[in-house]
């Protein structure tokens, strides 16, 4: 299985790595980073580098492509090299997918047309400018096209990928390899569960930061 | 607050960029990787390179230390120039933390004996070679030095940092930011909750690699 994540200049490192570490474990699975050029890329906080392998441009097809999501994606929608690239890799795939703000890409790719379509809580309303019909849940499959919420919720998506495209025992394999029995030590994972001084401050940084 | 994350070849990705994920947004925190030489290492599963910015000889001291685990940490219980560094950044760090197998090389340095401690489910009676007690628990905080289970629980492990060395409110954002409220597909994510066949083929691929 090719596997396929977008890295660019802001990422959000768990929005791809989380999956990454789901995915990477399927029995075959090969997976390629790729951005626009080889090289180190700079996540969102500037702390930590990835390494892009290969250049969009030598990319052809994927069984799934992944778009993690991070401040970055806001010029990324209005990036046309980007853009025809999505939409020209999703005609070869079983699915594309995305995390976090990687849905706003999908979108301004023109692939959430008419679709229930998710991404960080903070920005939610936007999907609505590509066509998309925003929904608050975790993970929203709408056929070959899954997007999942905020930052963490990638790994769930990805479990739940490896469940439908190989086998619920291998998803159970990869979850109890990952020990993924979690434990949030507080219930403010959501909007609706955090208090409510939390989540304008929180919601009021990332709007910020995504305008 | 200067966060200091020992990286190697074969380390687990995810086991260091969950609690990266966390730590990096406590305000005024600087995160540096760190690792035997500058430059590229690759994990476990090959396909992801992360890069080492600063070599383990000119780091000095750390207020949070942080070892992920990976099957790359078999050798590193061996290896005496990074068992010395990290017993000498252990003198002055606030927080001395381990993901995963991270833990056995705190224990090979001799930080575990006579402490609680845990690691991935799979290897857990290895913690006695160290003198510490293995406990399976998901974070096991003992003091200045703080375990957890396998590659996930780092994310737990470092909202509870944040709780305690900055506070409950900052946990609680950046758990939001995060949208950390997982979902996980199935009741698999612990030996006790996985179902037996499921249990035996992870323990024997995992004990296999680390032996």
């Amino acid at each position: 299985m090719d596997i396929v994540i977008a890295l660019f200049d802001r990422l959000t490192a768990l929005d791809a790595i989380g999956p990454y570490e789901v995915l990477s474990r399927i029995p075959g699975a090969r997976v390629q980073f790729a951005g626009k050029s080889r090289g180190p890329i700079a996540t969102d906080n500037r702390f930590l580098t990835l390494m892009v392998d290969t250049p969009l441009s030598e990319i052809e097809r994927a069984d799934l492509l992944l778009w993690p999501g991070g401040f970055g994606t806001r010029a990324l929608e209005r990036d046309e090299e980007v853009l025809d690239w999505t939409r020209r890799i999703h005609t070869t795939t079983t699915k594309t997918t995305s995390v976090c703000t990687g849905s706003l890409v999908l979108g301004a790719a023109g692939l959430l047309r008419g679709l229930e379509a998710t991404t960080h809580w903070a920005v939610l309303p936007r999907l609505a400018e590509f066509g998309a019909r925003p929904v608050s849940r975790r993970v929203v499959p709408q056929g070959k096209v899954v997007t999942s919420a905020g930052v963490s919720s990638g790994i769930d998506m990805a479990l739940q990928l490896v469940a439908e495209l190989v086998s619920e025992e291998r998803a159970q394999a990869i979850q109890l390899a990952l020990e993924y029995d979690p434990e949030p030590p507080f219930q403010a994972g959501s909007p609706q569960k955090a208090p409510a001084a939390v989540r304008e401050k929180v919601r009021e940084a990332i709007v910020q930061r995504l305008s």
